[in-house]
């Protein structure tokens, strides 16, 4: 163990969690992948059925999510096993029948509502968020054309087609997001789509035939201008909307200027330490917006004001 | 700058680099997204068409790529932008209207000869492969059952039922790849699948709703029945067998008890430093086949050796 592991270690623990990690059920692959025992959990009168409105939840009186009885699933929905809760309880969701799915993220006034959602839910939430949304966008075979069913507890879909037969997994979709780091500043970057004043770190989906590490470089060079050297990872997110997995770096950058993809950003600045201090303490002086509290980039400028101090 | 910042880097100069990795083409993504510059690209009678046998290179005299002018390409493939090589020209690849794709890896005999290709044709192959593989699998839509087209250069397919117009996106699946360390041995797993004698890193696709740390908790939690702390990052690799992210870790264990999923694994063992580097080596004496170059376990290993000895 280096001195730098115990450093990291004792940092990390002073910033506060990732928002949508932490997921408390166990996944209990051995259930998920035996149909006789996923048969028994899902037979059991305690099983749970996660109450969605479409892609949404039902929010309970604590913030939190609301069950239901399984049996409350509506005829036909794909059902997900979601794993199994601390008392053993099998937890599901459903895809109803008629559900379209939606790749959009979360409408504002939903945003805020599951900002302020206790963490352990909101893990669950985004999980079964994915799949679920997943399975309403996945009916169909890409292969073939034909219909597609939920197999194994709906962590897969089989090709009903017996003539291909193809069977097809949730996708994880790997997405770069990134602070750049220029004496002693950061390169922070504004998307038209932002609330007012808003600034976050730039990102941008890792591509087939590359490495995080080249995503990086290659996303700061198209949306800002700007090369990067000695990407460093910090921490990743599991990211719902509608199936991300954020992994979330720090990069270094010799030469400063800034020039924009104007299809990409409104604006990318480099900020100071005190800009950005003044930001994620929500100073009305502050001279732009911070990420919102369950956003993987607030994470990394917390991180940054932590680490790099 | 740390110190630790650093040694690290100085570390990574002496590893040799990760396969599959340094692709030197510029994905051009401006050129991507304009399909006035990319017709003007596409049109250049300098554009190249790499040459593949279904899924396989077609190897030249030096072990490398071949390619041939962009015309040969076959009538109604879909063309894929690979992005421009160092002199300006055009680079694609083509999947053919018959094309069936393939989930499985390499066969033996192909495996050696990429093997042993160039760094910088390997890089260029596994990003082609990917992606010629995913439009030959995906000429369907997932959402309706219709048909898809190529858009964008190769890097989208879009739903040809107006009612539907979905646009699809080439998946990369985050694979989660790690060394597990207990007391200054490692964990190393055996698949069925492997040549005789070969021992490797374990690993395992992140799912929705999870962070890549709890991704290799969870793993080597189900394969190898052993709780892991301290996950850490440590490299990356794109791996076109499909189209895989290998995201690599190192964690840390203090239970070193072993129950194997038999369902995953035929076995499972703790290997000691010397072992280690002997299958390194490939001693004759060597208790195990480390994995070939071009695999990040491979790449693990030789980090831990240079990084924890």
């Amino acid at each position: 163990m280096t001195t730098t592991d115990t450093l990291a270690r004792t940092l990390a623990r002073a910033l506060p969690p990732i928002a949508y990690a932490g997921n408390p059920l166990d996944r209990a692959d051995a259930v998920r992948t035996d149909p006789v025992r996923l048969a028994a959990v899902q037979a059991a009168p305690d099983a749970q059925l996660l109450v969605l409105d479409g892609l949404a939840p039902e929010f309970g009186a604590d913030g939190g999510l609301t069950w239901a009885p399984l049996q409350s699933a509506p005829d036909g929905a794909d059902l997900v096993f979601l794993g199994l809760d601390e008392a053993g309880r099998g937890c599901f969701a459903a895809a109803a029948p008629g559900l379209g799915g939606s790749t959009a993220p979360a409408a504002p006034n939903l945003r805020a509502l599951l900002d302020a959602m206790p963490a352990r839910d909101l893990a669950i939430y985004g999980g079964a968020r994915s799949l679920v949304d997943w399975h309403a966008r996945h009916r169909f075979c890409a292969r073939c054309g034909h219909a597609t069913q939920a197999t194994k507890g709906g962590w897969q879909r089989s090709c009903t087609n017996a003539d291909c037969g193809a069977d097809h997994f949730p996708r994880v979709d790997p997405v770069t997001i990134m602070l750049v780091e220029h004496d002693g500043c950061l390169l922070l970057g504004r998307q038209p789509r932002f609330p007012a004043g808003r600034y976050s770190a730039l990102a941008g989906f890792v591509e087939p035939g590359e490495t995080v590490e080249e995503a990086v470089a290659r996303e700061v060079l198209e949306e800002a201008g700007v090369r990067v050297r000695d990407v460093r990872y910090v921490a990743s997110q599991p990211w719902p909307y509608p199936s991300s997995l954020m992994i979330a770096c720090h990069a270094v950058a010799d030469d400063p200027t800034i020039t924009i993809d104007q299809n990409e950003l409104e604006d990318a600045r480099w900020f100071t330490r005190e800009e950005v201090s003044a930001a994620l303490e929500g100073r009305a002086d502050a001279p732009f917006g911070a990420p919102t509290h369950t956003a993987v980039a607030r994470h990394l400028l917390e991180w940054w004001m932590a680490h790099r101090g």
